[in-house]
């Protein structure tokens, strides 16, 4: 457990320092100023006393336990202040000093070696490179994050300790406060997902919001984040999104599921709030501090001038969510009616003079709306406004039920204490803030996930993946992907492989015309581009020449190349092509893609992705994320598309893939999809093996 | 010359009053306050002296002339206060009272009235429904939008009066200062046009910021845009852009083209600067009022923390520009070595203790380097730093050639005095206004513009429109369509009218088959919709066949149809099909539309627009900005189509509906064009016609 972390019973300052510019100078003046009430260690073996606390020389000179201890030496002496304070019996350390892991290989070996002691001996270490932690209630300032802020409910976690800093300010000049904030440094040992799982704990924290450079441990990080969140929102901002320059990989999917899908998905899944800059981190956190998130979409504008009312609507409309249709009710009107306006629309105009109880009367009648989800409240500083009067009249009529969101233009937002609502710069700001809520409201509510399991041949997909590994075969034939697939569930088109033209001839008379044929080789990886398929294939004369042509020509452009023969398969039934694949996450496992094939993909780049396991659910969703979805339901000339089915065929690759690690990426390229009744078929496929573990 | 509204000699308050909360008494507060220095003449029958100045009766009374009236007297008395003043020779007048055109009908009469009275005389006026103007130079303050600003270059002029007042007051909260403003209410004489001119005229001005709602003459607009942003430049916000309901059209380009796309188009052409909300127009207003514009995309990054750093990073690829090559520059490395680095990257850390000296080493260094554009200095509170210090030595480096943003984190920036360097609270807002300034810059520096005009038969295409519209015929048939695009230099496929089954076949021998066959008739614009087409006719049965089967089916699906005949057409050589379009913006007249043909329309809206007349740049342009565009240089066994002659068509299009303003809408669709030297073909195509006029 961290609570030792933010709530010691004593705490030991190890290089504490009575020069108030020294880093153990700083933390020792926070803790004190904090009001912490514990016990305060100085260890410092050049003092007797600091600032009226006796100090000792080192722990053990002490003697007594100490719960809690924070390392404020140089860099240099870390190891052995470490040493000492794991013999003394801490519980918990915090270091704050750099140059490790993040200055290259000598400090990551050094961190390493740290860490290791205090894991042998259970202490869990928060940093190195960090500048500490803080907690309102105990209270508790053992930072150089600056004084302890005001007491509130937002938990601060950062990667980045200037970031942490930052964003505690920025908390502060909202007028917001604070419960927890830790800086979490290298995460040498507590990493996010500790952090996290300790602040959805914490009775004093509603909202957290994060800095993240990056994620160790992706797949636990969803599964600490679908927990976290089901309790309390998650706001995080994650950066470093575009660093990342070109990788090899075979599939499709592989080259379009970039890092930053991975963290969208990932995201999205686990109902964690993206924000996309420190504005909004804090926008979204003020929103989810100070009032419900909101259950549905439709939201009243109020408004004493017509411009911002307008922005409201348009970023209504822009953030996919909707105006409230109020006109027709007559409960509003009858108190809109006050506004002498013969029609009332929703942005409400309540008029220059902007008088509190205008606002108040629309807003309760907006608020027992049953058409009303959520309330945008403008107020643009005119001659004779009284911002303050209209902020206390309105708090005073917000409920907990629904959220209201103010919005201030100007400087007055600036001077004004807006209480219990949160309040934004311009309409943009709010609307956005209020989608988030939304999104966060519709995963809390989302039906319970089932993810289906379906009959399976897992057996004889354990085979052929072991025996490809076994001779380094990594990159699976078409004819090996298939019959992975096949044991999953999917349909194959009847094939054969053939070692001789009149082998091949027989097995096309047997399966009947027309027919395909395609090479069969682990050095052939894009049969197509070097003539190794050939389609449509009509008669027995047609087999004999494309199989001595293939052959002929794989030979000349692919010397030396393992032949295995050529496959003659049916041909198939005709159909709209879409690509099913799945690429592996380095941090979050398998990020199953679905496309239109052809231009589609190739051109438009008009892809979903998904993290396994899926339900069927979000395999219809993925579909109807794509922007071509309407390509499924039918259109110029094409009937509809059985999406079932292909919601179904993700289904099973999800657990194909989730049951087998080994697979790194897959790609079935086409997937001819028919009608509503005509079973979709594996037209080609592939896979790619990790290597075997040794 | 709208000049005499900001440098008056002698002003008139009518409606002056003593009484400081009507807008009589704080209009007259305000120009004492100002320091106005010319003579101010209070104007009410009710009072001999307001605040120690004498005042009159009537304008009569005063007897001399005054140049600029102020009229401040409530809605119903400011006819005839208007007509006393223009009798009394006032050159300007500033209407301030609401009740006209914005609130209906009878409003808007009264308006009209009033307007005209003033037009008569000559007499410019200000509103009505505004707040009135402000100048800091005269010093003018003839409004109640508060008191006046400090002196700047920043010009304010908006449509709304209570958004003016909040843009002064941003502009005040950011440490800038105003040149004027002038709150422009219901443009009743003085329009937003009038106003770009008087600015871009103004010394004072540096930069224009301005909200706007409406645009009454498009046309007049780009015009005095691209005048003004060729002096300076001129940041607008435009709200109301999802406003719009459906509207009918009979083309693609119809369907799609909105006023949104309209206003994007007229805003790029003409060099405007667009901001999507409040935030981004005085983030931006601040780039361009303190430093120079962005001449190329290669950004420097400063920060002494890596998570800014790398949101900045981050920040600068989604926007489309480059992070600069710093780490191979000898010059650089020397100065950054400072910091101890073994290798400079960009973003440059100036690490944490963050001295001025190592900022601005490494900011000189940057500012001298041919590879360095523009830089980014971030700045994030950490213990020890002086963000003043910070500031001040980075004002004293930075020069008048590229342009130096500052990003403080967290509240510093909030109090913090960052004089000449625009401050900005996170990294992606200062790279979002570098886009901004690049843009400016990328437009200013942009060759001449040459319109190319073909040799035409332009009598032959005005004959075909003035019959047409004559016998009420608005909707041209594919086959006036052709003809007119064939004055214009297309290339139509030949054909003929047949009015019988037999000299279809006449038709069908002589112009050699395939043959295309679709039913000419102004009743029926879908031809293919209902069985009016019939493609790929092989031969003389095929053309008999067809011509009956055609006319039956439409005498039978369009009941009383007027049918000239079926039109026997060659079958086109084979190519891509893309569609050419345009539809006449109400406000900035013909938008031109550029798509590939099908589904990348029709499913993926993935189109191209430019206002009339386009240079052979924008037509290249605009398919450029398409996102299949690698489809047009080849792909998937496709080779790459003649480009240059699609951007031709487009010029041709542009000079046609430029010619021609009674064409409402064009659609060529699809317009074929295959490799270089194969000329485009019009398959097939349709026009829509004005009313003519009567």
């Amino acid at each position: 457990m961290l609570e030792t972390l933010f709530a010691p019973k004593s705490i030991a300052v190890i290089g504490a320092s009575r020069t108030p510019t020294k880093v153990g100078g700083i933390v020792l003046a926070h803790l004190v100023a904090s009001g912490y009430g514990g016990g305060v260690v100085p260890i410092n073996p050049f003092a007797d006393e600091i600032n009226g606390l006796p100090c000792f020389a080192t722990l053990a000179a002490y003697g007594k336990e100490v719960e809690l201890g924070v390392i404020a030496v140089p860099r240099d002496l870390v190891e052995q202040a470490v040493r000492d304070a794991v013999a003394s019996g801490v519980s918990a350390l915090i270091i704050l000093a750099s140059g490790f892991r993040e200055s290259g290989e000598e400090g990551r070996i050094l961190e390493e070696k740290i860490i290791d002691l205090c894991r042998k001996r259970r202490v869990r270490v928060v940093g190195p490179n960090c500048m500490g932690i803080l907690d309102t209630t105990t209270p508790l300032n053992c930072s150089f994050l600056g004084d302890l802020p005001p007491v509130g409910n937002i938990a601060v976690m950062s990667q980045s300790g200037a970031l942490c800093a930052v964003l505690i300010d920025l908390v502060v000049h909202n007028r917001l406060g604070v419960s927890r904030a830790i800086s979490m440094g290298n995460k040498g040992d507590v990493s996010g997902v500790d952090v996290l799982r300790n602040l959805a704990a914490d009775p004093a924290t509603k909202v957290v919001v994060g800095y993240i450079e990056d994620i160790s441990s992706g797949d636990d990080l969803v599964r600490a984040a679908e927990e976290v969140s089901a309790r309390k929102p998650v706001v995080l901002l994650k950066s470093g999104t575009t660093e990342v320059g070109q990788r090899a990989a075979s599939s499709h999917t592989g080259i379009m599921a970039n890092p930053e899908v991975a963290y969208g998905a990932a995201f999205r899944q686990s109902g964690l709030v993206k924000a996309d800059n420190f504005d909004q981190l804090i926008d979204f956190g003020k929103g989810f501090s100070l009032q419900p998130y909101l259950k549905g979409d439709r939201i009243l504008v109020i408004s004493n001038a017509g411009g911002p009312g307008t922005m409201a609507v348009d970023a209504i409309f822009e953030a996919g969510m909707r105006v409230a249709e109020v006109s027709e009710s007559l409960d509003l009107l009858g108190k809109v009616n006050l506004l002498g306006a013969a029609t009332v629309n929703n942005p409400v105009n309540v008029l220059g003079d902007s008088r509190p109880e205008l606002y108040t009367e629309v807003l309760a009648a907006g608020l027992n709306n049953d058409t009303v989800d959520g309330v945008v409240v403008i107020l643009t500083p005119l001659a004779l406004t009284d911002p303050k009067a209209v902020v206390d009249a309105v708090s005073g009529v917000a409920n907990s039920e629904k959220p209201v969101m103010l919005v201030m233009m100007g400087g007055a937002a600036m001077v004004t204490d807006t209480g219990s609502l949160p309040c934004y710069s311009i309409p943009e700001r709010a609307v956005a803030t209020l989608r988030a809520m939304l999104d966060y409201g519709r995963w809390r509510e989302r039906p319970a996930r089932v993810v289906n399991r379906f009959r399976v041949h897992r057996r004889r997909v354990e085979r052929i993946i072991t025996r490809s590994q076994r001779v380094g075969q990594l990159y699976l034939s078409e004819v090996k992907s298939k019959a992975i697939l096949k044991a999953y569930g999917f349909r194959i088109p009847e094939g054969h492989i053939a070692s001789s033209a009149d082998e091949a001839v027989e097995i096309g008379s047997r399966i009947g015309y027309p027919l395909a044929m395609k090479i069969v080789s682990p050095d052939v990886i894009h049969k197509s581009d070097l003539g190794g398929v050939k389609l449509d294939v009509a008669n027995s004369q047609q087999v004999r020449d494309g199989y001595d042509l293939m052959m002929l020509r794989i030979r000349e452009r692919v010397p030396g190349a393992r032949i295995e023969g050529i496959y003659v398969e049916k041909m198939l039934d005709r159909g709209l092509e879409v690509i099913l694949g799945m690429h592996r996450d380095p941090q979050f496992g398998p990020m199953l893609m679905f496309g239109l094939g052809g231009i589609f993909v190739e051109v438009m780049d008009d892809v979903a992705f998904h993290l396994a396991p899926i339900t069927y659910d979000e395999a219809m969703q993925m579909l109807l994320a794509t922007r071509s979805y309407e390509m499924l339901e039918g259109k110029r000339g094409h009937s509809g598309i059985d999406t079932h089915a292909v919601a179904v065929a993700l289904q099973r690759i999800s657990q194909l893939t989730t049951d087998f690690p080994q697979i790194q990426e897959l790609d079935i390229n086409p997937f001819i999809v028919g009608e509503v009744g005509l079973e979709p078929v594996v037209a080609d496929a592939r896979m790619r093996l990790s290597e075997p573990l040794s």
